[in-house]
Parts: structure tokens; sequence; C-alpha cells
């Protein structure tokens, strides 16, 4: 195996901080080992202000209790609200099971909320800050690596609704994210096959090195190396960081960060969500992005083959399940890309750059059927 | 009756135009007769682009079809919904059949949502547009005297929760405000008076020589005369959004237009929202946050008084109703501007300027004891 120069041959990566600039909604992510047990890293917000740590009932016994031990030394009265695991709870009713507890519990318009889970988990907690008297104080603390390199950043904050994911929500910066990787030992297999998929987005999407960079050092992310986390956390980070704060609210270059989600969420809507995990659907979702992006003449197959090739690696599905293209096409028009019902799909435009497109029904069919099973 | 000379003797106000100053949040507001026949007045956001119209079926009947035929000529397509009428169904319940709707029938994210009605619809329509997608436009169209001088200006948008009003939302503004004042045509007596407690409440907070005009021009105001409204509703919505430009998401300043509303919503709640109009419980809340401040020291029992007989000349309560202090007090805890079970008071500080200021519970309920029946 080898470590890349900028990587340090230590197992235990120093912590590193990564500056989010989005002017008076800027923040600070932590990148690190150990963080979750330093209140200097963790505790934010007015001193002596309440705070509601917001997990799942997967997540809680593992952390919360060490999260709310360190915060208990910065803010008046720390508590913890456990939800129901699973992005098939990600909806309206759990939601208000926070503003109930805010409420019932005379939680004010200082209070902290800490968001202690995977994407889910950040999103809901997000969401729920963003409107909780229209707006108070949230800090990210993933605990998955797919939340540490994409749903913590970015301020994208969102519920389902029963016709669409992530489609009520609010676009809402956190005051900071801390990315504990040793969260990531508790992580069943799976899981960090999931986060690796939103790792090697940011190859073809913005920085082919990186994507021969992973190639590399994908066993050792699998085996969770904490320095090739770190650099993969880090990197993920800086690259979406860099695109969110060219366009926070999506109005353009943003939407590149969805390659492979269009067809992703087709996959999850089409199976019911919480069938596949989202990291499994955008994977299997690239794949198709990639194939199409070659039949729309935009890049060679040798090169929609090699992500194929990593994204199996990394253990992800590269075949969809067998809905029917039109299906498909009807779960994609729902998308939040779609204009006037005309699908928009992130497609690559050359090895480490993207773009968004139309494409034919047609060719997105025989996309459809050709990597599905 | 006296006009004064900055108000044209025409019955019939030319249209005016503010400008809310928020950068790239900024909107106009326009002020009128028969600006809802117009297209250059009333169409918003993209040429093409879908619209949805929110009203309630109160107001459908009256101007939907109207406006649903001005818009037109300017979108690809307009849908209306016309939600249940009243405060009671400020909720998530309702608030989703817009969610339903917009996802329903295919609405992207270029949609244009108006809402057309008072403060109820344009608080939840002002939400769902906030959410809907992570946020699309909306114009707002108010049809009552209180949206066009209070809530329709501001960014303030939300939903009731069972354990507080408003305490679902988002600081989102609109692309621009059309009051058009021939709607107040079609308003119940009642709800001029309602409106009339939120004119009012820019006396005593923010100008002084205003609260004359509006002594000399009551009865004017509650014949509806457009002259004597245009210039109520412009100069509301002035000293509003000069407030509201100092300090768009209320952490200082903009508290001063709760004025009398801590007292009112204890009042709303505590009866059961939608018993008495918002507007009621503002107008007998001032009375109330009047005497509060002459008991604190602030101003003398003449301003006071002052106060009150405009508010009982406008045609609202004095007297609230007889709850008991106590539970006036635990309903007021759970307001937003409380802040670790501290009740914060919006006081006159002296005549035309207010402040926020904590209060002795015995001398809250001393004003409780004296102004409920």
């Amino acid at each position: 195996m080898t470590i890349s120069p900028q990587i340090p041959p230590s197992r235990l990566a120093p912590t590193t901080q990564l500056s989010i600039d989005l002017g008076d909604r800027g923040y600070q992510i932590q990148i690190g080992c150990g963080l979750l047990d330093r209140e200097d890293c963790v505790a934010c917000g007015a001193k002596s202000s309440q705070a509601l740590i917001v997990t799942n009932t997967t997540v809680a016994p593992l952390y919360a209790e060490r999260l709310q031990r360190v915060l208990a030394a910065h803010h008046s009265r720390v508590d913890t609200i456990a939800l129901p695991d699973g992005e098939v709870h990600k909806d309206w009713d759990t939601l208000n099971l926070i503003f109930d507890r805010l409420l019932g519990d005379g939680f004010d318009r200082k209070t902290v909320i800490y968001a202690l889970g995977g994407g889910v988990i950040g999103d809901m907690t997000g969401f729920a800050a963003a409107c909780y008297m229209r707006g108070v104080a949230y800090v990210q603390v993933p605990t998955t690596l797919l939340a540490q390199v994409d749903s913590s950043v970015g301020g994208k904050t969102a519920i389902n609704h029963p016709a669409g994911k992530n489609m009520i929500g609010a676009f809402y910066q956190p005051l900071r994210v801390i990315a504990d990787l040793d969260t990531l030992d508790t992580l069943p297999d799976r899981e960090i096959s999931a986060g690796l998929a939103e790792v090697i987005k940011y190859g073809p999407i913005a920085d082919d090195d990186f994507l021969g960079w992973i190639e590399q050092h994908i066993d050792a992310l699998r085996a969770r190396d904490k320095s090739a986390l770190a650099h993969a956390v880090r990197r993920s980070c800086e690259i979406k960081a860099w695109v969110v704060g060219q366009d926070e609210r999506e109005s353009g270059l943003r939407a590149i960060l969805n390659f492979g989600h269009t067809f992703g969420h087709a996959i999850e809507a089409g199976l019911g969500f919480g069938t596949w995990l989202h990291g499994e659907a955008v994977g299997c979702g690239m794949v198709m992005a990639a194939d199409l992006s070659v039949r729309c003449g935009l890049i060679d197959g040798a090169y929609a083959a090699r992500i194929a090739r990593l994204i199996e690696r990394a253990g992800l599905p590269i075949r969809g399940p067998r809905l029917g293209a039109s299906r498909y096409l009807d779960l994609m028009r729902i998308d939040k890309k779609s204009e006037s019902g005309q699908i928009r799909f992130v497609l690559i435009d050359a090895p480490g750059r993207a773009g968004v497109h139309p494409a034919d029904d047609a060719l997105v069919a025989e996309v459809i059927d050709a990597h599905s099973v």
C-alpha cells in the first residue's frame, strides 16, 4: 500500500481544520481522531446556553453519553433525544419529535442543537434547527463516512415527502462540523462502502488526481486506515466546500455534486427508501451516469469502465434493480433538478469535470437496461 | 374629517412603491387600488415559469379567478389551491396540502407561489415556499389590512405548533408584495379593526406623530377611506421596513415590532387559536403592555390611557379574558423572546420609542388582573 506524500505515515492522523468560506455563514470543519472527548473541539455557541443532542437509537448507546458529558462543561443544560434509525424515518412525524421535545422542555432561541449520527440525523436535525423559532444554531457531529465527506458539509437540510426524497428542506449552515474519525470504527462494512461512493464521486466531477489516489488507497480505506481516511475526508470536504462556496443555493455549479444521484434517487424511491443505502444507490447511479456520458459522446468507454471498476472495488453494487426504464424515468422526472418535466443529468464532460445536461429518454432507457438486473 | 397634507384629497389613492433594502433579498411593496388587474404590477419571476396561487376558501371566490387570469399572460401554467380558512388551520397538515399539490402536479424549482389572503395564508405560503425543494420564489398578495401593514412585510413565515404560535418557521423574503387596497372592501368590520391594531402599534414604538395622525383619522380608516388607508399602509410598511432593514433576523431591534404580542399570544393560546383574531389579541395586549410600561416607571399613565382610548376607538377589545395571571405567565414563558424561562416584554420607553425588558412576575400579574374580565 502506498501512502501519498501529503499523508503522514502514522495510522493516527492529526487534527486538521478546514474553513468553509460563506461570509457571515462561514464555519470550520474539524477532522481527526479523539475529537469527541475534547470540549475545545466540540462545544459551540454561547457559554451557558441550552443544548440538545439529536441522535438515533443505534448511535445513542455508542457516543451520546460521551458527548453529553463533554458538553456539560459548556452548556447550562444538555439533553439527548434518540430518534428511530433509518431513512424511512426521515419524515415530518420524526422531525416533529424534535419540535415536541424542544417546546415541551422549554428550549429557547439561543439553544444549540448537536446532530450526532449519519446523514439522516444531520439532514433532519439541520432542518429542525432551521425551522425551530425560525432558526437556532446547530453543530454537525457526523459519525458515518458518508456524512463526514458529504452530507454534513454544505448546509443542505431536508426531510423526505412520500412523493420524493429531500423535497422539504432548507439551506442552513451549521456553526461547526466535527468529523471524529474514531466514530468510523463502529460502522458496519456496508456503510463504509456507501460512504466511499461519495468519496469516489469527487474524482470524476472535480479532481482526476484524487480519483487516482482513491484507486491506490481503496483497500486501505475499506480497512479503515486512519491516515487514508483523514486524507479522503479532508479532500472530499475541500472539494465540496469549494463548490458550495461558488454556489451556496445550487443555482448552477453545485448541481455537479449530484453526480450519480438522479439515477440513484430513482433506485431508492423505486425500491422504497431504506432498502438500499443512499451511497449504494449513488454508487450504482454513477455507473449509469458514466455510461450515459459515454453514450452522449462526452467521454470514452475506458474512463467509464475505470469508474465502474473502482465502485465495484469499494464494495458497491454496479447494477440496479430491474424496475423497468419507464418507471426509472417517471421517478427521475420529479428530481429537484428537473425543469418543466425535463430531466437534467450530471454527466462527466471530461476526466475531473462535470456539467448538467438533458438527455434523450431513449438513450437513458438504454443505459438503464444495460445496468439493471 | 381632516386629511393631512401628504395625503391626496382623492378617495382613490395613486399607486405608490416602497423599496425594502435587504441587499440581494430586497424587494418592492406596491400599494394602491386596482393593482390585481395589472399584469405589470402582479406577475413576478421568470417568464413562462409555473405558478401556484395559494389562497383560502373565503378569499378564493372573491379574487382567485381574477388573479389567475392576470397571471396567465406571464406564466406557462397557473393553478390555484384553496386551503381551509382560519388560524386553527395554520398547521403542518394544512401546509402539507400545499406540498402534496406542488409535488403531485410536478411544480419545479422555478415555480412562483402567490400568497393570496391574510396573514395565515401569507405565513403558511411563505413557509411552504421557503421549504419546497429548499426554497422557491413567492409573492405576497395580502387581502386583509393586518397582512398589508404587518405580516406580509419582513419575511417572517411560520406555522403553529400545539405548544406555541409561529414556533416552526423561517425568515424568507418574498419577491414582491402587492397591497391592493380594493381588496379591503370585502373585509368584515371586525377584521378592519384587527388590522388597525397593528397600524396603531407603530405609533408608540416608532413614530409619535403617526400616533397623532391615526387619532385624527381613525374614523376615516374604519370607514375604509382609500386615501387614509393608503397613508396608513404606506407609513406602517415604511416603519416596519426600516426596523427589519436594521435587524432582519430579530437579534435585537426587530423585537419592538412585537409590542403587545407577548400578552396577545397568551390570550390567543389561552382561549385556543382562532377564538380572538390576532389583531384583537394584540390590541388588548398593547393596553396591557402600555400599563406595564407605566408600572415599570417608563411612561406616565396619561400616555397609556391615550393608547387604550385609541384602541377602543378602533373597535378593539381593551380587556382580556380572565384566564388567571399564572396561566398567562405560563403561556408567556414559551414566547420566542423568552430566554431561560425569563419572559421579555416590549415596553414603551418614551412616546415613539420602545425596548425589550424583563419584568417582575408580581407586576405582570397586577397588570393582568387590572385588564382582564
